[in-house]
């Protein structure tokens, strides 16, 4: 068994969202991303070169098949071809009512960069914020460069994507943070152990609906205070700096 | 004047290092980053539709021409075209010694992401670390995708190529920060005010010649303490949280 040309094809259509939503899956290349996410997903297809298969017995699909280097080259996304790909079953959304009291959620509104949205759950990951909410014009979480940004935090942060105000409403005393140029110095804020920090699109900002949402404004200030500089942090370094800032809160 | 082939086939050429050291020059895209590229680089060549001509008269260059949407968009890198597309001159690397005292500054160390050193560019400029030392393995910062991701910070932050151990040798006292999963909790840690953070490539970390070099190692502690998580940060967060507890202590 090897790949195939009709599997490499297909491989390639999961660039688009429209395939990946056709076949309900989305593509992970590399071995320590697939290996993270046999234990939370379940696995349709995965192509290997042989040794890798017997390295890793815990590596299982539904179909699985032994491919050359130069079939993994013709299949893959990246650079340089990885050692595994695979095709991953999207998990559907999760049922119920989403939970945000007793813990910290992250909003997307409008993050529009792949890379960016995988970077930002792994930040998540790391600073053990489990849950995010996604506008629907947020990137895909499935776009092959999310998946492969996260490192596989992928497996472990929940996603829910929808219209950003409705999946907050219905708690209007739940705090809801953004950062904003006339925010309060992050530094001198409290900052509690539960509720929802928005971050906004790239290029726009926190969306006008989402700004009346939130109750905290916060800002990262630069050094030296108030010298002109780059207008703004990039999303997900933002992201980082203040998700570090709650958890030291409470470290 | 429109935007000849001939040109279009230059700006392209230049997304390789080669061409642009053979020309000296690199591309930035935008109205907002080519006007901050204005006060620090002479701009050799620049391509804009005629409104935007009118409309930025500080825009000034050896050569410019007037350009259609279809031209710009058969020169961009971008995926969706610019209004203005412009070559800038190098500037030279800085002479005489490098200033490591009294300061903060960054060192990479094999950062080969075109878009983490871009976006490390603009957290430094955020930060108000002026200063960058790389090693000759990190990518290049007239790479298209860095000079994009800076967001103009590449104006305000000087770069130094080099051997990075001899970038910093000949103080063996100057504090040399870097960042390991066995380092100590920054938030308990003293930082000074002045010293080098040393960031390490994305796949292998810090080099072992680099980390003989590091006499402070520190740590970003993760949520919950201790829990399996992702492996690290991305670089770029990385740089984040560091530089902003820097900067926290300072403030």
């Amino acid at each position: 068994m090897s790949l195939s040309k009709n599997k490499i094809k297909l491989i390639r259509s999961l660039k688009e969202k429209k395939a990946r939503n056709e076949h309900h899956t989305f593509v992970a290349e590399g071995t320590k991303l697939v290996n993270d996410l046999m234990a939370s997903c379940r696995c349709q297809f995965l192509a290997a070169l042989p040794e890798v298969l017997t390295a890793h017995p815990g590596m299982k699909a539904d179909e699985m098949v032994t491919a050359s280097e130069n079939e993994l080259a013709r299949a893959t996304f990246l650079k340089t071809a990885p050692q595994v790909i695979a095709l991953f079953y999207q998990p559907d959304q999760p049922a119920g009512e989403i939970v945000l009291r007793g813990r910290l959620s992250l909003a997307l509104d409008g993050v529009q960069d792949p890379g960016n949205v995988g970077t930002i759950l792994r930040i998540a990951d790391w600073f053990g914020i489990d849950q995010i909410l996604c506008s629907s014009d947020t990137a895909d979480i499935y776009n092959p460069k999310t998946v492969q940004a996260t490192m596989g935090a992928i497996a472990r942060v929940k996603t829910y994507y929808g219209d950003l105000p409705s999946l907050l409403s219905g708690d209007a005393d739940l705090p809801v943070y953004g950062t904003f140029l006339e925010g309060t110095n992050i530094y001198g804020e409290p900052l509690t152990t539960e509720g929802v920090i928005v971050l906004g699109s790239e290029g726009k900002g926190i969306s006008s609906e989402m700004k009346k949402r939130i109750n905290r404004k916060l800002f990262i200030p630069s050094y030296p205070a108030g010298r002109s500089t780059s207008e703004s942090l990039n999303v997900a370094a933002a992201t980082a700096v203040v998700c570090a800032e709650f958890r030291r809160r409470q470290g």
